[in-house]
């Protein structure tokens, strides 16, 4: 007769293994390898947590240090590869298989390690995506997950940055898989509960909190007047014609412009109340300055910042708190409101191809996706309406019949021509083609596909890929945009002229923008100082970003 | 100088006018009416609960019996529009807008009221979509919800059916909404924590579980030769070739019949462990004999379904479960799972047109989509492989450049081609362009597009729309399964033969399938009995299904 319950049993025999290192559901850091040499079992699916932000940097350190002769084989599935101890199971033959979906500091090392054998690459997914399989066919076995604190029932507080953590709980536990959380401290009462303790199989007290970085600390010192440009005239030629108020802004310099120029050249150009007054967003600083003119109506958060925490307490109408006052973050539901519930994702890029193909891959770093691939894609499933996506969509097929016209969502990229150390924006081919090649990828990695792209803003315009018939055209407006570098200097130059009479290419001054004013004065903030004083002393940036 | 803490503080206020008719967090059902009346403030976003299965039905009584002098101008904010009582609160004045997704019974009602302006509609949705705006723009200030049971502190077992739950009350906890929940009874310990008291403010003991209806259970009885005959070239021409393991199957009785086939006529092809083994999917009872017969290695599920929960309790292998034992459901993540990890959607509808835009409305009925345009809809924000979708794509885009062609979802309508009162499915236009126009819509309400279906699937046979060049090929494919329909009859007969020539079209003869071997006896189970049988007495059908 089959039996139905090995999960449940395998359950129970991993509880009693671990609980001969553990007391309650307590277990001392001094006997962490030991225990997850006793708990993990070889082929296991694990997901060490692994955020974009915060990481379970010392479960990550035990399990690295675990005996490869009784744990091994493992199949890695994190959506952040962050730390070094995360390739070092790797390195050391505890893991064999990755899953993935970001990659920041690990970019390169994942590279040569996928090239040398090293790691068997399952897929680079997007986060939501790879939350998606967690409950299909990548079910976590174990997950070793980090939270600010635990009462000794296993109840977690996992503080501002939630993140990842509910997913994957609900995933593992609800699957018969083992839950272990890191957490600073145990205490008798949480501030909140953010993951009920009947999940949660055991609690190491670290005693320290987690790794956590600022990934989203723009300092507004280092914004060019180039990004100022390109950001009046996302400002007026994208926000304001379309009307775009639900909205997702990426990580780089040019959106943090957009977001220091609203209380100035936004209030002068009178979109206060029309434009960006919610968001899907990490609570990013530069955006100090417009919730205290009071631009922005409403902020769900992927994750948390570091420095952030007094000011978000100090604004409840704006972010989601708990009733201890802190945020609460959830990555999972900001990714679906990302995709869902916005109408515009506008971030950077490090490369454009002559289709609109966008990557910020290179031939040695592969930096997986994050979540820009989700949001900057046109949701095809969605059905409710709004004023910006209905126009986008007039404008992609302005013959069609309208009730069964369907909308679209507005992707736009942004950048200058010349990138950081003079490297061109756009390009003939992709870097993350070569790369698919060299590792032999069936897929190369492209962040955002050019037929999900909507418009390229560059300071030498926008191009509204929208209103191109064809693909000839689609090139020339991109070209159009690309300035002097190669793939700008081959444009078609009547025909660019053509589609800058039909609007599809507009320059600065086709939109009344003298590139003169794009001037650092124009800059809400020009410094972390300035955001610190626009807070009333509430936010608290990291000594890193402190020069004063 | 600007308040920065309106929602924290009316929240208190809420709380202080509600405690007046509460003992700790709990309010007798006899005082509601009163409470309702104290707490909810006029012009709020209500999200009565109002899911696909389960009802806050005391909650909603409640609320419909408010007085409209004190409550009124609600904007309710809710997946389900099920009950009479959900639709009375705008007859009797105290809601006046309205943002849903799905409406089974009340959709001739809803439509009637619309077009008597006795509602103002905001849209209709998906599932994943109204969540989604429920953390930007259409957050609860009070969440009125469903819940098994809960102990003194609020917290919640929501049992198998969680559904929608955990979703809505975190939009509404951490924005400083109230929740207030309706569980059957208040107990000392709960057998599983679902949701954390300190997101649950008070709690109605309404002495009787809530309100749910089986809407997954088809009847294999009633299965027809002609459903038998779709679901023999559905498996055989579509699962076998693309070898497709994840997927969602929807709710009609044609995937009824590819669940009960897969034992018998999928064994005979020899696909066990090759196609269908992991789904997003409500615990379906027609997929019983697959799962007793090894089929199935995981299902993730929406919510749950009456009379499967002790069947569920005894295969926590296959179902995701808590430590209690009883299934966990959780619509929000499901729909992501379908959206993310599935390679294929496949479900009837009411209506295709020539264009292969499919709807399941009428004239005369707003039933709203529930989940299928979101399952059934292009992933274009995916970035993993597989198999299925790689050949997909590959099948769209022959000539792309491998590394850079994305791959497709499978996207399958299925039904005959004259359906329940020999009603055509085939139609030019459909009843949803009609109702658009009568209401007034922007948007008509489309299931699912024509751009992101592949494969429609008739007694006549299989039309791959990925294989088609142009707009005429697709529409004579289609007409070229329509049968005897004024669709079908309209082809041109020479067309039609060639894209069969190129495989576009396969009759029942080119996937050597004898249609007279579709008979009742190829399923696995031919009546409820049968299924309570193969469940070995674990399924216990809901009366209504028993004839024996």
């Amino acid at each position: 007769m089959k039996n139905w319950n090995a999960q449940k049993t395998g359950l129970a025999e991993r509880l009693a293994d671990g609980g001969r290192y553990a007391a309650g559901k307590t277990v001392e850091v001094e006997k962490l390898r030991n225990f997850l040499e006793a708990v993990i079992r070889p082929g296991d699916r694990v997901c060490l947590e692994g955020d974009n932000q915060k990481q379970a940097d010392v479960l990550a350190d035990a399990l690295a240090n675990v005996d490869s002769a009784k744990v091994h084989e493992l199949h890695m599935v994190q959506s952040g590869v962050v730390l070094p101890e995360h390739l070092d199971v790797f390195d050391k033959g505890i893991a064999r298989k990755l899953d993935y979906s970001y990659s920041g500091p690990q970019a390169a090392r994942i590279a040569r390690m996928l090239f040398g054998g090293k790691i068997e690459l399952g897929a680079v997914h997007t986060y939501l995506e790879l939350f998606a399989r967690y409950f299909i066919d990548l079910t976590p076995n174990v997950a070793l997950i980090a939270a600010v604190s635990a009462d000794k029932d296993g109840n977690l507080y996992t503080g501002p940055n939630t993140e990842d953590t509910p997913t994957v709980v609900e995933a593992t536990s609800f699957k018969s898989g083992l839950v272990v959380a890191q957490v600073a401290e145990i205490v008798d009462q949480l501030p909140r509960v953010d993951i009920p303790g009947d999940q949660v199989h055991f609690v190491v007290e670290a005693k320290k909190p987690f790794f956590v970085e600022p990934l989203f600390t723009r300092d507004p010192a280092a914004i060019t007047e180039g990004q100022i440009l390109t950001a009046m005239l996302a400002i007026k030629g994208i926000y304001a014609p379309y009307g775009v108020k639900r909205l997702n802004h990426g990580i780089g310099f040019n959106t943090a412009a957009i977001e220091l120029l609203l209380p100035t050249y936004g209030e002068r150009l009178g979109l206060k109340g029309k434009v960006a007054t919610r968001f899907a967003l990490n609570p990013h600083p530069a955006l100090i300055p417009a919730i205290e003119s009071g631009w922005v109506e409403q902020i769900h958060s992927f994750g948390s910042e570091v420095g952030m925490e007094d000011y978000i307490r100090a604004r409840p109408d704006i972010y989601f708190t708990g009733p201890d006052g802190s945020l609460r973050s959830n990555r999972a539901f900001c990714q679906v409101a990302g995709l869902y519930a916005c109408d515009m994702f506008i971030g950077s890029t490090l490369q454009i191809d002559l289709q609109g193909n966008s990557s910020t891959v290179t031939t040695s770093r592969i930096a997986g996706f994050g979540g820009a691939p989700n949001m900057g894609s046109d949701a095809r499933g969605r059905r409710h309406p709004s004023e910006p996506w209905l126009q986008a969509g007039k404008e992609a097929d302005p013959d069609g019949p309208a009730p069964l016209r369907r909308g679209r969502k507005l992707v736009v990229q942004i950048g200058e021509t010349f990138g950081d150390k003079n490297v061109p924006l756009f390009v003939e081919k992709l870097d993350a083609l070569a790369l698919a090649e060299k590792l032999n990828l069936e897929l190369a990695p492209v962040m955002i596909y050019g037929d999900d792209v909507t418009h390229i803003v560059t300071e030498e315009g926008i191009a509204n890929l929208l209103l191109c018939h064809d693909e000839d055209e689609r090139e020339q407006a991109i070209r159009g945009v690309a300035g002097y570098t190669d793939v700008g200097r081959g444009r078609d130059a009547k025909m660019v002229q053509r589609l800058r009479e039909r609007g599809v290419i507009r320059r600065p001054e086709d939109l009344k923008i003298d590139p003169l004013d794009a001037d650092r004065s124009l800059l809400a903030a020009r410094s972390i100082k300035d955001l610190v004083q626009w807070s009333g002393g509430l936010y608290a940036p990291p000594s890193k970003f402190r020069n004063w």
